[in-house]
């Protein structure tokens, strides 16, 4: 086992016996503890860091609050956060109607530069910035929203007061680094990691409602799934389990 | 807009029109023609390398094939891959029986210390490592694959000789940074962000069949799922909130 490996099972048994806030103690005290260079403690800490496993606070180092953990789902983010115990927010970035791109038009299935309702909101966990959601609408069909809407507020919730439910989506899920601009507004750096989660949604008529671009930070946020697990399905593969045996 | 987003959609309308191997123009060229300056014009290039749009080949850089898209479902690694036209590949990276850490005896309900098979492999995609999966399975059961499974083929295939389907499973996924030793096995660097997906299956009397942590490479694969089209979704998202801690 590489030294760099020790070290990292040594500092997960110690994160294991910490709760949340707890310090962390000084890198000269781990290295010593670990008999590993400073170097070689430092590029573990760091990849907890980068794991938000552990989070600066001040000049010291703590033990951070478990990642918000996001069901792959329709729910809105909302439920997501409710679900863990956090207290959801939104702060409005921006929100403006603009012609639409040939990406966006494509999406949402409307004529190039026909109007879109562009929405951009920084997501909240417990006041803490999470997420950077970018969401387009068309605004022929949604442009009301512009007198309706509090962007503090759901945007899933509004629909449904119009009548719209989203009852479909197409997701994809990838890592990037954010720009300058997306780490300063999610309070981080170049340098760490993202979720990029973009979504196609579609209403009961499987007509496209929005097309959304969500950036969470890689520190905050995990996203969990669970397959196969309806019982209609599960039983009709283990009948075929059991006919091959 | 800022001269960085500028940029950005520049390239992005650049590379639609280019297609998979085509060269990028250099560096300095695109600064000029995007009129902006050269460590401008680079950390833009940089994001697109990450993200996995172009790549560096010899002295130049040129224009990558489109990602693995795998589809989150209950389905192989040999599928995915084949679905998108690509040729699956698997390298044994290592294969022994260990005593089970706290964390694999309590994901497969097995005791501590008890024997666990290892392994690990690295998967590829058209001979390009794309991700490295580490898989435990209680040797007690599955102990009899080490005379009777070959590590290049898919391990599902080999479950199911054995009579044992995946009927079920519950999967996080994470963006993290590799290891020097992992980015090494997958010939990248600790820079690369990962998309990192942990997996505990079960079988159809929903036994634990396996915990597995595959870790791909950020630049080259991309996760994609569809919600909401079955009935058997819904039923899954009342699921998720029981979700794994």
């Amino acid at each position: 086992m590489s030294k760099a490996h020790a070290v990292r099972i040594g500092l997960d048994e110690m994160l294991a016996g910490l709760t949340e806030g707890d310090p962390v103690p000084a890198e000269r005290e781990l290295a010593v503890r670990f008999g590993v260079a400073r170097d070689t403690l430092r590029q573990a800490l760091h990849e907890l860091l980068l794991e938000g496993r552990i989070q600066r606070r001040g000049r010291g180092t703590v033990v951070s609050r478990a990642k918000l953990v996001q069901p792959l789902s329709l729910g809105s983010y909302t439920e997501g956060a409710l679900r863990m115990g956090r207290t959801p927010g939104r702060i409005l970035v921006s929100w403006e109607t603009v012609p639409a791109s040939s990406e966006v038009s494509a999406a949402l299935e409307i004529r190039r530069r026909q109007h879109v309702m562009h929405l951009e909101r920084i997501l909240l966990a417990d006041d803490e910035p999470i997420g950077l959601e970018s969401a387009y609408l068309p605004a022929a069909r949604f442009g009301s929203l512009s007198t309706t809407f509090d962007p503090a507020t759901s945007l899933y919730a509004a629909l449904a007061a119009m009548g719209v439910t989203v009852t479909a989506a197409e997701e994809r899920i990838e890592t990037v680094l954010g720009s300058p601009r997306e780490a300063a507004l999610l309070r981080t750096t170049t340098a760490m990691p993202m979720l990029r989660m973009r979504r196609l949604s579609f209403d009961a008529q499987r007509r496209p409602v929005e097309t959304v671009r969500v950036l969470y930070r890689g520190d905050r946020v995990a996203f969990e799934t669970l397959l196969g697990a309806s019982p209609d399905l599960s039983d009709a593969r283990s009948h075929a389990g059991r006919g091959r045996v």
